[in-house]
């Protein structure tokens, strides 16, 4: 039953995804007695940790109970207390850990502080599984980038458009509905101004019962933005643009003026150095909408650790169709980055593929390799 | 048991793929005291058909015996004896008939037949299997057309090539050996002289043990194609090379000396005439395999019934490189032919997809209609 207890975890942990920013998904059980007495997640930085939930759904009854935990409870104060005091302090005699915390700051300082206090720890619990819940967060640790998806819905063919430029709807519904599920689970979206002059998105995440919005990124060297189009003028969600210190500072001053955060590059837009600056502005994750010009900014320059293709039940044709990813291009087929096939479904009518990076065995810590893909 | 005989049947029937064109697959197993005492296949056209080879395994024992047979039996004198006339004299009591033959010479005649000598005939079991088995056979006999397969192996974002040309290869080696089981199972494949000037590709059918060579036919409006080309000079198999009269007639010669059927249209090549002539010279499924310019042209023609893709986890990306569809496309959203995904399945690193035209009421006999997808 352990494993059973764990995958409860990791359902609990999970069922928090896109809320928990910049924080992991954790997820907690308690057993005492082969029952379970307490369960919980963490929902919200700032708030309690899982252990707590569980701990305090249990109450008296965690006493000599086993706990069942997906990361290593934290042993410093941050914007709670120490988890593992809160464990010693309920009487807990066992513990299961799915993965040691990879954070250096933290890492195995948790279980020590568990085991000091006679608690029987064990870890590794479904740790693949673990990792791979956190993905995003790990990557994001260790890069200090946000972990990027490139997502495309396309015809058969790939393209996103007909050469008249029309593009909407070429997915169905329940496509549609399932790329908004991503932008509420990412902390930002970005497109290019191109996309914005061509379909003034609002680039919110528009499901049944609301859902978080992404922070919406624009590149947009020449601050050609206009003033009226719904990214800057709807107050829906925070915009930020990225420019070229030279564009016209009066521009500059009106956006910053209608709430836009506008962020300038001296001399050219460097896709990677762009990255390090949104995953030190708290983006852990972030979801790229193309078209095609900026996602083949984003191939060349490896910058990416997920693809998802919506693939229509049509196709379009032309040379002059704008495909999914446009630009350069790659000049040999060596040059093209190894996708592994992760998961493979159908939304109605039309087929959703999700691929991730091959292995870099180089940027890994021992755990996280033998997950792989989370390096570019 | 009924069904189980009759998928038995269809088993034997469609273990003949490929063979048997312009015939349709048939299978045939009889039954007596629930033990199957004969089983055969329509191999080969002009050679038995598939009654003939179970009576023949049965033998004296066909008396009194069952027979579930895919296709509804010949009553006519073709390049063989009328199966019927068989079926009665071995003394067979009861046929079960997966469908009648939508052949109007044949229709109902056979049945009729054996009605009359006095045998119990059930026709309509597994009905709609029966039909999906030889839509391809079905599709001609009704439209005179070949069944028109478009397949391409492209990247992710649907491309053939990189910007570069290069172009071998995207897909894996298990994708490539399901692009010959397809070539086997065509009685032709079609690419235009673009794709013979830059890869001289052999189209023949190389798969390990062998397998059947589709005609190989190539559209060149301006005979383009030299002589030493492995479609012209290889002998592996037939080459016919579809052109215009205007096309120099010195050329015309040499090709035909070396043994190419040169096809000649008057002003320019149509699609949907080029398709009549291919179908009225036993052409009963091709299998086109682009490049961009030609599979546009039977996008916007409308003349095809099934897509085939096989997609690589690659990106090649890049404005200029040459997609699966390229020319002109189609100009709005509503122009693009509906399709329905028959399937999708990985080959190791790739994935394959197959779609179907959607259904089209206007031009199906009622048993078709259920099965639909035949026509454009």
């Amino acid at each position: 039953m352990h494993e059973h207890y764990m995958e409860l975890a990791m359902k609990l942990a999970s069922s928090a995804r896109g809320q928990t920013s910049p924080n992991p998904l954790v997820g907690a059980v308690i057993v005492k007695n082969n029952e379970i007495v307490g369960m919980g997640a963490h929902l919200k930085a700032g708030e309690w940790h899982a252990e707590r939930h569980a701990l305090q759904m249990a109450g008296e009854k965690a006493k000599d109970a086993v706990m069942y935990v997906t990361l290593e409870p934290c042993s410093h104060y941050g914007r709670t207390p120490p988890c593992a005091d809160a464990v010693i302090a309920a009487g807990i005699k066992e513990v299961y850990v799915a993965m040691a915390d990879p954070n250096p700051k933290v890492a195995g300082a948790g279980i020590s502080k568990l085991r000091n206090a006679g608690i029987s720890v064990h870890v590794g619990l479904l740790q693949e599984k673990a990792a791979a819940l956190n993905e995003i967060f790990f990557y994001h640790l260790q890069s200090q980038k946000p972990y990027v998806t490139l997502k495309s819905a396309t015809s058969l063919d790939g393209k996103i458009a007909t050469y008249r430029g029309e593009s909407q709807w070429i997915t169905g519904e329940a496509a549609r509905l399932d790329a908004h599920k991503l932008r509420h689970e990412h902390d930002g979206i970005l497109v290019g101004i191109n996309t914005v002059l061509a379909d003034d998105p609002a680039l919110t995440t528009r499901l049944a019962g609301g859902g978080r919005h992404p922070i919406r990124i624009i590149l947009d060297r020449q601050l050609r933005t206009p003033l009226q189009t719904k990214v800057v003028a709807d107050n829906a969600a925070s915009t930020w643009i990225v420019t070229l210190a030279s564009a016209a500072e009066e521009k500059k001053q009106a956006l910053r003026k209608a709430g836009v955060k506008v962020i300038e590059f001296t001399d050219k837009i460097d896709i990677s150095r762009l990255l390090t600056f949104l995953g030190e502005n708290g983006i852990s994750s972030l979801l790229v909408e193309g078209g095609g010009t900026i996602n083949d900014a984003f191939l060349r320059a490896g910058e990416f650790q997920q693809v998802i293709v919506y693939l229509a039940p049509k196709i379009i044709g032309g040379e002059k169709a704008p495909g999914s990813f446009g630009g350069a291009g790659i000049a040999g087929l060596a040059e093209a980055p190894g996708l592994v096939l992760e998961s493979m479904e159908t939304l109605d009518d039309d087929v959703k593929l999700v691929y991730k990076k091959g292995v870099d065995e180089s940027c890994l810590p021992e755990l996280l390799k033998k997950k792989g893909r989370l390096c570019k």
